[in-house]
This record gives structure tokens, C-alpha cells and sequence, in this order.
């Protein structure tokens, strides 16, 4: 593969120069400015002009955007909302001559009308080498904009909109991420880790080199050595309720043979730019199947997962002065948190974790948005796959992270395959969050009285 | 690349037995016809369940499909132009909303409510392992459904607008074809070559392993053995004017650094199923890119080429009675071509051959169809992607084939790659054949007169 | 690696060419003629000079080899076994020298002393590009000259030494051949089949590209393309006892996940040049683990062997007139293999059999050479590598080539994992032919009862 | 290659297996010790047993010495020395029959008879997966137990012997190292470099992941992931005198296109074990010719090396009393160096440059070992290598070790690809040092009077 792109690679390379020598000259002889200038590129580039010289064309607007500055990109940006947005009046004529039929010629037509002409200038933007990356960063600099500008979000949903298709699953490809990755692919790993940081490469080799340790990666073969997203896997004899002997570079290791239980430590995606294409529950079960084809051994598949929404909850809930989970009681020992030492305490942490526990379970399981969707975006995006929450872990994660994001609170997702559409359909159809007996004996009161749903 | 996409194939086989086994159960309980059990999955896919079970949902359906004789193949394109259609309401309703606003919003989404609900159903599709190469093949049944089924076109357009994006020229790899070559990949090049049919094993090898002549070939990386398009090159010290000695298995060898012509005497699109998605203009242009690179020598690219629509034409017009180009001499010349020896006479060839030049150099340059455009494919396909008419040979194709096709007549197109954009903007902008002045002299009287188009 | 290995081809091409040009100047001073040359270039390539331009003195003797007539390469061999022989004189005086001592170091001095200087220069060669294969095409021109030319044997021998070192077992690959290997690869399994021929790529197709057909070979890195040793395997469900149904292209495929028996029915050695290497003990070997691994339902591995020797020993047999093994009413039996058409005879097949097994249990258990040893030499092959003679199948190559070797005889060899070590021992230490018992059950009266070895 | 390589290891493993749990059961009646046991296995490897389960054996011998102690690795050297050397017997018989012949026959059957009997072994060992590095890794156990054990020396003049032969440059692969090389690779890089230390992952990197920084090493194809031997370059636009600023992880980086130098400024042996076979010399000039082919703007190869042996010697010189080189004057002057920061002291260096440029220059032009070669090992490398000595910076790395090992004393040697053979031979002939006129004018008085030879 490699050699083969490498070779399509300066190929390509070669023709762009070419072509850019020939269009060097008229460019000289234009004064408009840069962002004009592209604009008018990009015009040819869906002309016809396109058609013949468009590798070199392609290259040139990609090569021109890659040397603007902010202010200049988003002057593009705006070209791209405007001037490539919908043909109105081509869109108006497919209206009304569908109105007129309702045939699905005029259908199709409609949806060609409609269609930004971005879109095409997107396509054609890729037949320059190295092209879709370019478009994925391009991507990344318009969500920067998007903050304030957001008029420019039409753009964005085209991006991706076109992501969605070229980065379709089925032209994603798995790979084991371990000591002998190049070193290139690796240094992405470390920088895109969203979840524990791995602080240099000492801390990624204890995480891909050792038998009980495994990552996998989505790669697309457009994107070499880019990642698109990665699970990382430690494989134990039983579930983990704390994340810090699971990164422990010290660990006693395990002998694979002997493991029983797949935990899902971390799972990143890598590309901003592909914002809105879902990759993780689709490396999930494939890591699942391939992980226990290869060690049959094992027979329970968990996350060790992070609650980031559960800690402002807490704390909105202790200020609310009317929370319905919280009694009294409760509130008073919660206090203990408010002692930055409480971590470090053995006594607060005893006297704590009942109330997390009970308050967790409440969270998961009763809280729910204005939307009536869990609150927790960690656990929307399991449970919408279809794994139930298995346990709630109260001091799951001590670090100055974990504190501040969920008073140290962890949880894991158990994924069962044959239960995965049953859970699934439970969860998107009628909003029940699947969860063990365990979790749900947490739950007090009158809660608890709730009809909740039963896991298998 | 090979072996992670067998693992990945093998690992997503494996996800859809299981998931199999679980829809098999429910398909029991089912008593619906083939085509509606169809139809109910394709539904389910398209539904939430997709999320969950897409993998084992999509292996499923192309399982059954794959299973299906022609005509429930059939009532399952009925169904995917009926019932996987637009949908007409929620289209109604973004009419409506774009009428009040105009706004970009409503624009984009009634772009998306005109769009057919199986474009979706096919992207699911794409999830199960091989699945790209089985739309391919669905596309291909249905072009053969098409000819008495004119109200499925609407699904062969989504198919073609669906493969033009996932077929995007930044995901083709070039590859070179040679006696290195998988035989697996080898053997299809035996199958598709169009043009000059390869009669086995030791023609192939005559085309591809010796160092005059190479072989070049367009892949996408989801369809690992299967070329999209390949072009056979000769390299040669002219620019030739018959195809027997190319292809001649005992001609003389040529040190590849003495060759100053690379002939491009065969291009054959491999997969009916991607008709209209075009590689052939990209194809050239990249061989043309990395041969030159290799052998700098080389300093004249040109194409020997059919002329397939030649032969058709000619009998028009001598039939006519009132042909603008063929003088009663004429009409009397080629007379002879009704004697099936003539191609062994070397008189009868002499004499036909200014006849045939001259006609021909008429054909090209001046017979237009009704929409004004050139007669020839093979000229509109090479003119239009930027090269010049070079040479018109007589005897270029002596073979059973050529003589019924174009009364023995071949071409050469040249790329002079400085002049392509000029080109390819003189032919579709003013619809100009660019042609060498020794075709243009070929043209008699008045026809000679007109305006033709200088060459560089 | 084939990047690499091509990379580095070029390079050291590169390096040659620069290194000739300078060899070529004084080439023209001398006038001597070419072995001599080649002699000189050989002196060169062994002193100092040979160090700092060894790789362009080496591609330049290879090359110029490359370019000899017979005549001159037997007067570069000559040269090889008399010039390049044992330095005497050093010889002498590690002789006298250990004589004084019998030191170790002498010892040392002793074993360098007594190396025939060819040695060095064949691991010199290697420095060139390519130089591997030379050495072994080489060999092969030494092995045809040395049918008259005895006195070069001990050249032979050093080469069978050298490369013993070479293609030690350690630096072999496994790799199996199927359809999707390269046809410069297949061509050659096409060409180097001994036992049972390919006839073209269909016949070659069915015999690799089918689920119950498996073909591996052993390659050595520095070969890329040229296939040691292959072996054929047919998935069956019980032991075959003839060869045509085999390799019947129309036979009837069989499911892999119900074969319980793989047959080795072909092994063929591909490099005359690396005669006395052997590989075949390990790739049997290798196959069985490689075959039982991917097919754990595979619980028998046999051969279908052919006799070679069989047809010649029998007739030889018929008319000694003194057969120890043909009875009066044998000898009267086997009249009607005279009748060239007895294969297609019903009755004389039958009337036959019972003679011929019995007679090949005979050759087989029996019979030894004048050194003790069985008369077959793939029987010796196989009860070497420790399998037992496991079935005597009378009509088991009833094509001619199976008639003219064996009288159409072939027998099965049976390799079980657990005896390998026992039979190896006990045919290597005692001469004993391990069969199983239906094959003792076919030799009659007196024979029979000779304490033949058990089989387990 | 790699994953053939793995599927290989991976069944030799399960051979091995297969045969451990058969030779385990023996191994448990045994009594004998741990030595003990593995010379009674090495005699069953040597025997025809080891033909029938040689793989098992090989890999069972090469456990059981993995897990052995340094007391019990000794003894077993001694039966390597002892048991395993020359059989005495069989060669005294080869001496007294080749006396009575001296044909060609008697002298090769001295050879064989005066081989001793490990080499046969270490040959045998190499059938277990892995082996070869095995034995590389049993080397250099060797070689720290030789340093109080010469009497083993013989075993390791064996070994040696064999891998010279193993490792013959016609097997060698040369690879790029850069950043996407697989980090197992790298690390190694950091572990070996031997001249200028890596200290971390940012420095390798500042190494290898730049355009005008380049890293090649040789790899044996049966040590996949072990680098043999690697030399780091960097391209200049001059000659460079100090090593700092080519380490300088801040440096302005160059265009490739704009270099006409290309530096050598560091080469490592990676494999301890493999000391004495010669790979440096096949490296350089293999890399001047990719480099060269790849950068035709290059013009100059030189490296920048240390002078290792410069600083004991100018000491010895300094304290001699009598030095034939060292005036009184420069006497003074090197009392400077006795201050530790006379590197950090402009004037100090300015002083002190001028006597060390001269001291050099006798160093490596005039002062000869007792053996009449020069004294530095560095120079005797590459002028044996066929370079010229270009060069000689006083300043050169002033770094700690540059200080100690040579006053801070580093040198260029220059390959001018068309005096290689004729340096080469001057050197080693005549022992003559070829140097630049730049370094023969820093001699002084007599000893410039020398005939010293002119560079070209």
C-alpha cells in the first residue's frame, strides 16, 4: 500500500508542478486579492477548465489555502457560504417544474438543484494528492470560525455530509497499534488520546507493548498514517472499578492466556474534521469480535468509562437548595468534598461513597435532559450502542481530572452481543437505560419503586 | 494492505454469522416472499435496528440478494425505485418551508428530502464485508434490467451518482501490470480487455513482460483484485500506424531507452457497473506522467486507436445517394471493399486507401451528429480530454473486427500535455477538432476551405 | 521486501556500471583470452583490490560468465578446480605445524589451510546483485559438464557445502501458493512440477485455486521469485489409492471443514543447482503443523507416492528366471502387462492386482540393495523422514508415464506426528521399513513371516 | 515479508511445542545437571535423531540455555570448546591418507575431518524459530566470559567463521530509517548509536525526521526488526569542522535541493555478536550511491569523525620527555588543556589550535603502531576503506567526551568514488596514508620533508 501511494504521491506531485508553472503566469498577471484570487480557481475548477488541467487546478487552490492566514481563510469561507451555495434560480425552475409533474425526474432534479454547488467543488478539490486530509484540516479551521460565524455552518454540514460517504464504514480498516507501528502513526496516538493522557513514550509503549495490553486503530486508506480513532484494551481476570492500576507502568502483567475480561479503557477519536461521523460504535464490536477470536478465553467485554457531565450535575444539585435526590443528609456529607484532601483521606472516602453511589444511580438512571435523554453524553453514546451500565464506581478515579469532572466517579458499560439490538432498541425506542441489578439496588427511596428496566 | 483487509474480511464475516444466526430465527416466523423479506430488512436497516446490527442487517440482505434469480431481482428494483423513493411528504413540506424563507437552511433541507431514501439504503449497504463490489454487481443486473424497464432508471442514477463519490480520483490508485502481478489480477485483464482481445496466457504475457510494453491499471482499495481500467503502452521509435505488429508475439524486442513513443494501443474500463463514473481521462494522463518519468526519452505520446463508428457511417453514406463527401470515382473506389479478400490485395488496398483518408479526414473533422458534436466516441473521448487528431491510418487494422468496424481504418490522438487545456477548451467550448495538418490536408475541395483549427 | 530488495537491485546495478567502466579501460590493454580474463578478475576479486571494489569486480565476472559458451565456462571450471583449489603449500605447513602441537589453534589453521581458495571466491561473487541465483544457474552448468568431467567433482562438492550453509532451514519462508500469487511465480510451479505434470494455467488453476486444493513452498529471501521446493496437497475425505481423480479439473470440490485427510501428492524440487540440499523433510513437516493448525478436523496426512524404481526392479524380476518373489504362476500372471492395452481391460486389471501387491509389499519390505538398503528411492525419502509405508494401491497411475515407472503402482506414506521420531529411528538405526499391517498382509508365504516392524 | 515471517514463527513455535511435550518425559527420568543435559541434547541434534525432530530439538536446546546462569553458560562453552571441537581421531586418519595422496579427494575430507563438530551444531541450532539471533545473543555471552577465558576462544573464532558466511553482504538489505520506520526499530537506533548518544525520542527524531537528515542501516532478513550496522547523514553546503551544530535540535533546516555535501557523522555497529564481520565499508558506499542518485546536486562525501585514540596518545606524547613531535614551545601551549574550562575560553582555543592541528597532523600522517600502521582506528577504517583524510578541526566536539577522547579533536575523510581503489590499495599496499594538501601543510620541518603521498 505504501509504496503504491508513495508512488501516486510524487506522481501527482509532478503533474501539479507542471501544471502550476502554466498557471503561475496569468496569476501574475491578475491583481485581485488572495481570496478573490481562489474563488476564481475554484470557479475554473467547475467549469470545464477543470476537466482538463484539474489535478493541477486542485493542487493550486489546496497549496494557496495551505499559505493563508486566519483572516484570509475565513474570507474564503464566506465565498464558499455564498458564491458556491445553492443555484437559486436553477433551484427555483426544478420547484416549480416539479410542482408541475411531482415525476421522479423532477424529483431527482430537484435534489440536484438543491445541491450546494460547494459539493462538487469539495470532489474536485480531492483529485490533488494528499487532498482529503487537506479537506478534513480545512474543516477543522471552519469550525474554529463557526464559533462566532455562524453563518458559515451550512458549509460545515456539507463537510459533513461528504465525510459521511467517503468515510463510510465500509472503507475503514482495522489495525493493531503496537510496539512495532511506525513511529509516526504512534506519535498521533499519544497526541489524540483524549482521556488519559499519555505523557511521553515511556507511558504509550506500558499501554501497546505488553501481552495484556492491546489498541486498535481505524485507519482510511486516503489518510496513511492518520488515525482516525482508537480503543484502547487491558485485558484482566475480572471488572476494574479504578482506572489508576490499569495505567500503573509498574503493574504486575498478565499472562493473556489466563485473562477473562476485555476492558475498554479509552476510546479517542483523533480528527476533529470528521466531527459528526460515528466510527466508535463500530470499532467497538469489531475490537470485540476480533479480540475474543483471538483469545477465546475471554467472556466479559467492559468499559472503565468517565462521567465528564456527572460532576457540574453534583454540583448544581448541592446548590439547588430543592434537589430531588439529595436529602439533607446527603448534603452534609457531601460537604467533605468541598476539602481538596478529601482523596487522600480513608474516612471520607468511606463515609462518601454510599451517597456517590446512590446520587450516580439517580443520575444515570432517573435524571434526564429537557429532551428526556440522559444527561450523560458518555453513557448516551454506550447505551445507544446497545451495552448496558454494569456498575457504578465511586473512587474510580482520584486524579485532579477525575475529581474535577465527577468527584472521581467511573462506571462500566458491559457490552453482551446477543443483548446489543434488544438493549438498543429498549434505549432509542422507549429511552430505557438497560442496567444491572447492582446499579439499580443503588437506587433509594422512591426511585427505586420506578419500574426500571431489567438486564438479562 | 492485503492482509489487513483479509483480516478485516474475515473478522466482519464472522460479526455477520453471528448476527445471522440471531435474524434467522425471526425469518422463520416470517412468511413473506423473498423480495418482501427484502424489502422488510432494507427497512430495518434504514431503521434504528440498522445502528445496532448494521453489519449483520447489510451481510444479510447482499446474502439474499446474492441468492435471488433474476426476476425477484427485479421486483427488488421495483422496490427500491417505489418504495425507497423520495419521500413525498416530508418533500412537500420542505417545499413549502424554502417558499416562505428561501433561506439556506431550507435549502439544504430540501435538498435532503429529495433525496431517495435508498441512497442511504446503499451507503448501509456498503457495511458488510465485499459489499462495495456487490453494489457494483447489483448495478451491473440492473443494467441489464434496464432495457425493457425504463422506470428503473431513476435507481440506476442514484447508483452512478453514489459510485461517482465513492470513486473519487484521490482514492484510485495507479498500479503497474506486469508478469509480477497476482495471476488472480492478471486473468481479469485477459476478461476485460475490449479492444484487442487477449487470447490466453501467452498473449497476456507478450503485452506485459517484456520491457517495451507496459501495463497500467486504476484500483480502489475496497476492491483489492479487481482493476477499474487499465491501458496497455507500447514503446516504440514512431508514431505506428497498424496494431498487427504490436501485437505480434514474435516481434523484435526494443531497448526501452531507444524508444522515443509511448502508444497507448488499448484502454478497456473494467466494471460495467461504473459506467459513467469516468477514469479514462485521468488514466493517460498519469501514465503519461510517471512513463516519461521513467524513461525521459520518451518525447511523443499518442494513442492508436479504433475508429468504431466509422464503418456504420461509411455504409450511410455510400448508400445515401446524395453524400456530400463521396464523389461518384468514390462510390466506384469502394466498391471493392465489397469483395471480402480485399485486405489480401495489395492493389485493391493501394486504391482504397486515398479514398479512405480522405473520407475519413471528413468524418472527423467535419460530419457532425444533430447536437453538433463529432460522430466518432473514440474522438470525442480523446479530443475531449485535451488531445489533438494526429494521424488517420488506412490499413491500421486488417482483422475481421476492424475491417467490419471501420473498413480496416485506426487513428492516432496525441497528448502534447502543453497544449491539452487548450485543446480540450477549443473542442468543448467551440466544439473545434484540433487536428495535425497532415490530417487536414487530407480533407479535399471545399471542406478544405473551411476554417479548421491549427494545430501547435 | 520486494521494494527493498528491487531498491537495492538498482543500486548495486548502479554501482556495477560506475565500477565497469573503470575495469573496462585496461580490459582493452589486456589481450589475454577469456577464461583467462575471467581467472585474473577472480585473482583480483580474492586480493585487497577485491575489498574496496569488490561488488563491481564481482557483477563483472558474473556478467561476463553470464555471457561464455560451454566450452569456455568447462575452462573456467578447470581453472576453478586447479587454481582455485587447496593453497598446498599453507596446507603443508599446517599439517607440520599441528603435527608438533595438536593445539586447537592449530587444528584451526589446519581447517582454513585445507579450504579450497573457490570457496572464498564464491562468497566474494555474492557481493553482486543477484549473485545467489548465478551461483546456483552456476552450479547447474557445472552439474551438466560434470557427466564427462569427473575430475571437476570436488568444484561440485564445494558448491553442495557452501550452499548447505546458505539455505539452512533457519532462513527459509513458508509461503503458500494460490491463485493470487504472482504469475512470474506460478509459471514456475507450472515448470518445475516433476511427478505429476501441469499441463497450462487451467490445469495449474485447479490445483491451487480451489479450497481443497493447498500448494506451499519454501523461498530463501535472497530467491525472491524462485521457489525452492513445493509440495501439492489434496483435502480428501479418506485415503486415495489413485492420482487421476485428483487431478481430475472436473472433479467434484469438496468443503475444507469436511475434509479428514490431506494428501501430499506431489513434492518437487525446483533448483537442480541446489542438489543435496535437502528441504523436503522440513516442509512436510511444516505443512502438516501449517494445514492442521488452519484445519484442525485433519487427522490423517498421507502421501500418494509413486514407485519409481518399481518397473524396472519388476521386469528385471521377470527375467532373471531366478525370482525369489515371482511364482511360475506370477510370472505367467504378469504376461499380460505385454499387452500395452491392459489398463483398459477390466479383467486383466483384476487378474493382476493381487500379483502386484503382493510382488511391491516384496520390493518394498523385503528387497534391499546391494548396501542394504530399500531399492525405492521415494521410499527411502519418506521412511527416512520418519512416515510409514502405509498402502500398496495397484492401480494407481494408469497413465503412461504410471505405466512405463511402476506398472501403475503407488503406495501411500503416512506421516503421524507422535511415531515420526520412532520410525526415523528405527529405519535409520536397523534398516527396518516400517509399514502398517495391510501392507505386511500382502507378502506371502515365507516372506511373511520375517518379524516385520509393527506399525502403532 | 513480516507477515510471512510471523505465520513461520508461529508454527515453528507450535512445532517446538509439540515436540517439547515429547521430550519433557525423557528430560524428567534424567538426572543429570542442567549443562549436562544440553550436551546429551546437542549430541541427539548431531545425530540422525536430529533429523527426525530437529526443530524440537534445536528449539529445546535454545530454551534451556535462554534460561540458563552465567556459571552454567560457561560450562557449557567448555563442552562447546572441549566435546564439540575437532575429532582427533577422524583427523588424524584424513592427515596420514591425504600424506600418502595428497589429491584432491584426501584434502577435502581434511577439510571436513578438521571442522570442528559445534559448527555442524550452530548450523542445527538455526532450525528453531528465531535461532540466528539466538546465536548472535550466545556470542556475546561468549565474549564477556572470554575476557578471563581465552581457552574458549576457539568457539568464538567459530562462530565468527559462520556468520561471515551467514551474514555475506549478498544477503544484506539496506532500509531507509526515518520516522514512519516501526518504533521497535527505532528504539533500537537510540540503544546502539555508539559515537554521539540519542538521549530521548526528540532527538531521534531532530535525526531522522527531517529532509536534509538521513539514516540508513542494513537488516538480515532472518532479523527482521534487528539493525546491523547504521550511519547517519547529513546534507550541507560545506565540509562541516563540529559536531554541534549538526546535533543542534534547533538548527535552520536546509532543501535538500540546495545541499552539495553530504556528512557522515556518525556509524554504528549494532550487534555486538557479529563483531568481526565487516559491514561499515559496504554501507557507506552503498548509501553515497542511493544518496548520490537520489540528490544528483550532491558532489562531496565526507564524514566528520573522532579521532579516538588522538587524546591517550597526545598525553603519553606530552609526558614522554622526548616527544619527536612536540616542541617545548607546544609543550607550554598544551598546558592549557590541564584547565577544564579552557573549551569555554576564546583565547585558550585560538592558542591552542594551531599546535593541535600540527600534533595532529603527525599523529595521523607520520606516527606508526609497531606494526607500522597508523594509530587511530577511525583512520584506519576509512582509508582502508579507500577515503583520504580531508580534513582536521582542532574545535571539533567540545562536548565532554570529544574533550577526554581527543581534545575536542575531530576529522573529515573524504570518498571520492573514483580513487577509492587506487586509495585503497596505497593504503594497504605501501601503507601509505593518502591526505588532502590542506592537512600535509599543517605538518611541520622535517617531517613535511617526507615524500608524503599527494591526493588527487
Amino acid at each position: 500500500m505504501s509504496s503504491n501511494t508513495s508512488f501516486f504521491g510524487d506522481l501527482l506531485g509532478s503533474i501539479a508542478e507542471r501544471g502550476r508553472a502554466l498557471l503561475e503566469r496569468s496569476s501574475r498577471v491578475s491583481g485581485a486579492t488572495k481570496a478573490a484570487t481562489l474563488v476564481e480557481r475554484c470557479e475554473e475548477l467547475l467549469s470545464g477548465k477543470g476537466e482538463a488541467s484539474g489535478v493541477a487546478l486542485a493542487t493550486d487552490i489546496l497549496d494557496r489555502y495551505g499559505r493563508m492566514k486566519t483572516g484570509e481563510r475565513i474570507a474564503f469561507f464566506e465565498a464558499l457560504a455564498q458564491t458556491f451555495g445553492v443555484d437559486r434560480a436553477r433551484l427555483a425552475a426544478a420547484i416549480e417544474a416539479y410542482g408541475r409533474t411531482e415525476s421522479d425526474a423532477a424529483a431527482a432534479e430537484l435534489h440536484a438543484a438543491s445541491e450546494p454547488r460547494r459539493l462538487e467543488l469539495f470532489r474536485r478539490f480531492n483529485m490533488a494528492q494528499g487532498a482529503t486530509l487537506s479537506l478534513v484540516r480545512m474543516r477543522e479551521n471552519l469550525m474554529d470560525a463557526l464559533v462566532h460565524r455562524r453563518d458559515l455552518s451550512a458549509v460545515d454540514r456539507d463537510f459533513g455530509h461528504l465525510f459521511s460517504t467517503w468515510f463510510n464504514r465500509g472503507f475503514l480498516v482495522l489495525r493493531r497499534i503496537d510496539w512495532a507501528t511506525p513511529a509516526n502513526v504512534l506519535e498521533k496516538i499519544i497526541r489524540y488520546e483524549a482521556v488519559h493522557e499519555i505523557r511521553d513514550w515511556n507511558d504509550l509503549r506500558a499501554r501497546v507493548d505488553s501481552p495484556d495490553r492491546h489498541c486498535y486503530a481505524f485507519f482510511h486508506p486516503a489518510l496513511v498514517d492518520e488515525p482516525l480513532i482508537f480503543v484502547e484494551v487491558a485485558l484482566e481476570k475480572e471488572i476494574p472499578g479504578a482506572i489508576a492500576p490499569i495505567l500503573d507502568q509498574q503493574r504486575q502483567h498478565l499472562d493473556p492466556a489466563k485473562a477473562t475480561t476485555a476492558v475498554f479503557y479509552s476510546i479517542s477519536n483523533c480528527q476533529r474534521g470528521l466531527s459528526g461521523v460515528s466510527f466508535g460504535n463500530f470499532l467497538i464490536k469489531q475490537v470485540v469480535e476480533e479480540i475474543s477470536r483471538e483469545l477465546p478465553n475471554l467472556t466479559t467485554f467492559v468499559t472503565l468509562s468517565p462521567a465528564p457531565a456527572f460532576g457540574k450535575w453534583l454540583e448544581a444539585e448541592r446548590a439547588s437548595g430543592s434537589s430531588a435526590v439529595l436529602s439533607a443528609a446527603d448534603l452534609e456529607t457531601l460537604k467533605l468534598l468541598d476539602d481538596p484532601e478529601w482523596p487522600q483521606k480513608d474516612e471520607a472516602r468511606d463515609t462518601i461513597t454510599p451517597v456517590l453511589q446512590a446520587t450516580a444511580a439517580y443520575y444515570f438512571l432517573v435524571a434526564r435532559s429537557a429532551k428526556g435523554r440522559p444527561l450523560d453524553p458518555v453513557a448516551r453514546f454506550h447505551l445507544g450502542n446497545g451495552a448496558r451500565l454494569e456498575r457504578i464506581n465511586a473512587m474510580g478515579d482520584l486524579s485532579a481530572k477525575g475529581i474535577a469532572q465527577a468527584a472521581g466517579l467511573m462506571v462500566n458499560y458491559r457490552y453482551v452481543l446477543t443483548d446489543i439490538e434488544k438493549n438498543h432498541e429498549a434505549f432509542l425506542g422507549k429511552g430505557d437505560v438497560v442496567a444491572s441489578s447492582a446499579v439499580k439496588k443503588l437506587l433509594r427511596g422512591e426511585h427505586s419503586a420506578r419500574a426500571l428496566v431489567p438486564a438479562s
